[in-house]
């Protein structure tokens, strides 16, 4: 089968692979009908994740239909329509009991990383009976692909640990396709002011098309300051990090409101500053996550009954023959004006 | 009256001024029984806290009896025995309807900072219908003096924000009587262990005392080491900040488990690191807060039931003409062993 | 003045009265400008709520300015635009502490029951700081009257006490202005279906316009029989029951999904059988409410932002001194189609 | 292998029985080395319980050790030694991802009711990796049983559902073995009271001993005066319903106060009077519960940490061979002062 392979920092190929075959009992072979890249891919890409070793085939979203499952496996058969979510959750283990999927002693995020992934032909996927999802009859496929990750991460690690209400003032830090998928999940629970900050004029747009209702185009001290304005001095009650930049971060610490979270979705690779001298009086939380997928029945119930529309996140369609184009047009977003890119083995 | 005055940094003075009058209808003049001194009053004598001007009687904690009210006292009236809370609230603002009674908007904390407080014998206290509390008959009064500030600090900033459960590992940093107040106020919730980390070994030594689990007599990396040995590798559930240096914060972000909670209670000087690029994947929450005094009903009800004993908190005794003595008692509690030293004019 | 006055079961009269006074430091006069009529008002007229004695001055909604305020308001003064909530609230008090305003000790739901309301010109209100709220300048007036008790009810008392959220399935028994209060405000939170139940076509399509999924005009078993059908066999997360009778209550039972909330809104002038012994192991929870207007300042947000239009809810429009063919209007809506009935001293 | 088999109402026998077998690649076989009797077993043995057919095996509580697992059980292996819990939990159905394992659609309560249970030389476990629990190394067996049901019944349906809080108010009505479960569980959360009622004054005697703060030999409305004049006439936080008839219920009703909760863990036969007409505006919870067992987790920390001592409600010791006098025992507590009785094959 065809598959894109990580071959260390800077190196991607689309190779000729085997078929994965099932390794343990509770494993499912998924054929993929639609995959995703993500933002991560390109950090793997960078050399930044070192649990992922070259000869990896890469990917952590998708959708399909399930070839083959092993004994263990009681939800699924095959010929069922699946979703693949990013999380590998045992549902056994003590984080899995609490819902913390992200930590499952034996799952987490594997897929694509310390196992082969789902930009490929075929996947392999362990603990398939909690890792995997049915997809409604007469689902759009690829509106569901946008709930593999990036829907589930922006509100589960945006808007659920930053605590959106009903009339209360979202800022959302960072205005790409994750940003994004916090502004769109962010209006299930009613916000009066959602304010999209980002430097990227076109993403600020699709911002506003999305439902913010105010945009800032700045960085720094005039993102601060116009955050304050829009706020009568007063900042937000939810600020949500979509960056990964010590600045970014920054610029959440001097909007959060007294009271506020700052709900951080980014990922950061060096540390940044904390200004507890400020800050420990406010009364704020700062919260990190990486997304559980817990929230992936709710979603789909949402993207069911029409509250909310996934597939307008997606800006370009490749198919896998051409993935290593679709990288290239996902990596340079600023011109090309991507968002979301589909890929269709 | 006799008062202890800040004159600024350095200087304070044991000086006669008059007594206070009433100056809204919503102030109360309660002539003072028992105050103590806070570490925060010595910050003020380091001349860190600026909203503190020279002139001012310092002092956020007592209990006393009601002097005189204003047109506008419903709930209090001559001759009531009252416990003074270190935070005023005005019970209207949108901080105060919303618990966050540190960030009233006309309140919060004030006594001895921007008015004067009750290191003296009387003191005047505004909304005094939502910033007194009755102290109930046959109440011992020393004991209801650690309700005015820290028993709802290490309660509040520290437990409740901690989210200490039943069973669930804590670790606190720092035991002086702010640890140790959130050390006695943790054990409301049956955590399986409460860990103390501290160099100071008698301190550890009264933390044994007060239920502590495990004590750790160490800083920096070996006290990382010893936790994460107590807890299986994993880390705690809960690790509250209960010191205010870098340092200190520092070893809770070594010692938080995934899904753990960093509350921090410390006042910080400066800014701290954040290792967003270990923490950004780890599920957490760090928190802050300037206690809100909103738990004080219900500390009220703990201490009458005989559930929490707050005396124990109380080392030193001294008449309010030797309250120059009584702060130095206290700021060398290494010396001396002081935790709480109450005052009685 | 002119006012409206209960002179006993089924007697009303619009009589001329004495401008009210202030009478406690709490307190404000407030200039109606907008009053409107509950269902609450029409229990009074049929005796069922003996605490309201003959000759008091029915009306606990409303908006107008304020005349005159007592020398303990802090937050008012003359000339003010104020919304009037139905509940009165010391903001003091054990109850009002917990945000239980409802239960205030001395306030609670007392206008047009135990002291005169606000259908009238004038109307005393007590404790105003606390039980009244700043119009924001600009704001519709009359879609502020929907805030005085019909908004935060349906929200409070249905929505909120119902869990209500994104994906998730709701059921209201009865499509009065109450339940259609309950229908919009449900909707902040996302839920995938919202099933409306009322034997009374027209307000069904009310219904329908307001955002209901799906209607069910049926009542006992045929409707139990419909909602199972909208969710394929597994009932309602949520079942708000806003008619107060046995039947409809039992509907609730019938209805409720394992894991459920039956939400009570109704004024219940019986008692109803519980069926524990087909509930004991499900699961579900059943809540009771007089609503405490704690959401009256998210409400203001919601509308200001407009991701609710109040206004919608207002049928028809009476000056005061027709006030009592307004009643007529509003008692019989199953005629006249009322909902909202908005009187103009 | 010798297991107590239920022959139909009124009908039970210590009979010879083949050892089960694996069924499913998901099931394990325990060697059963401690059990007990539950009050809903004499329920059965009533006829009560019309999804337990005649030839069932009984009992759903049990500690052991593995004696054989299925290809897809991953957690544990033979020689483990294992707490059994009541409820068989599949880990992967919408009700078990949201926590509500009782309602698991191919478990619950399934053991000794639908499928052979654990008062037997040897039992199959379904599901064996979600439904078993490790026990640590050195625990006292026999208090590991009171984790099958009884304590995290207690727990769950009374405590948690009823919210009990530090400085709170509780009254059990009950004093059996699963009212004593949830005096001692609801000491994890320092309530202020914990008064007991029962007219049994030896249970109430125990009650003391475990904890309870207050006693009320009574029923009806003298109770309800009794728990009145305890709490100042204000009822109490949460009333737990630890009895099942509709008199119990209805004392519930008459002492919860506003705001408060009460939280039925009684299995009823039949329904019960809701007094609507005087609760509607009372803002109080009813809940009602089938034991989940999602804090097994949490109770083996309280035990093993010593904050819970289980092994004080077992009063008798039977071997598997005087099963039917074990019985007799447990089902005379009135004279036998049986509260849990333990039976060893």
């Amino acid at each position: 089968m065809q598959a894109l392979v990580f071959n260390g920092p800077g190196q991607k190929r689309l190779e000729d692979r085997p078929i994965p075959e099932l390794e343990a009992p509770g494993d499912a072979i998924v054929k993929v009908s639609r995959t995703t890249i993500c933002g991560t891919d390109l950090h793997i890409l960078k050399g930044d994740v070192p649990t992922c070793e070259p000869g990896r085939i890469l990917g952590h979203e998708g959708v399909g239909v399930v070839d083959k499952v092993g004994a263990g496996v009681t939800a699924f058969r095959r010929g069922d329509h699946v979703l693949i979510s990013c999380i590998t959750a045992c549902g056994r283990c003590e984080y899995c009991r609490r819902g913390m999927y992200s930590h499952c002693t034996t799952g987490g995020w594997i897929l694509g990383n310390r196992i082969d992934g789902t930009q490929a032909e075929y996947v392999r996927i362990p603990h398939a009976d909690t890792s995997l999802y049915p997809i409604p009859a007469g689902a759009d496929e690829e509106a569901q692909v946008m709930l593999s990750d990036i829907l589930p991460t922006g509100l589960e690690c945006g808007v659920l640990n930053g605590k959106v209400q009903p009339g209360a003032s979202v800022a959302i830090v960072g205005s790409g396709p994750i940003g994004l998928a916090a502004l769109l999940t962010a209006q299930f629970y009613a916000p009066a002011q959602v304010i999209m900050l980002d430097s990227d004029s076109n993403r600020l747009e699709v911002a506003r098309r999305f439902g913010a209702t105010a945009l800032v185009n700045a960085t720094g001290d005039d993102a601060v300051k116009a955050v304050l304005q829009l706020t009568s001095g007063r900042g937000v009650d939810t600020a949500i990090e979509a960056v990964g930049m010590p600045a970014s971060f920054a610029t959440c610490q001097d909007i959060v409101a007294p009271g506020g979270v700052i709900a951080n979705i980014g990922v950061h690779g060096t540390k940044a500053d904390l200004h507890l001298e400020r800050l420990w009086d406010r009364n704020i939380a700062i919260t990190t996550r990486l997304v559980d997928t817990v929230t992936t029945p709710m979603l789909l119930k949402t993207v069911q009954s029409g509250k909310l529309d996934p597939a307008k996140l997606i800006t370009h369609r490749f198919p896998l023959d051409r993935i290593v184009e679709a990288y290239a047009t996902f990596a340079r977003a600023a011109n090309t004006g991507a968002l979301k890119v589909v890929v269709t083995p």
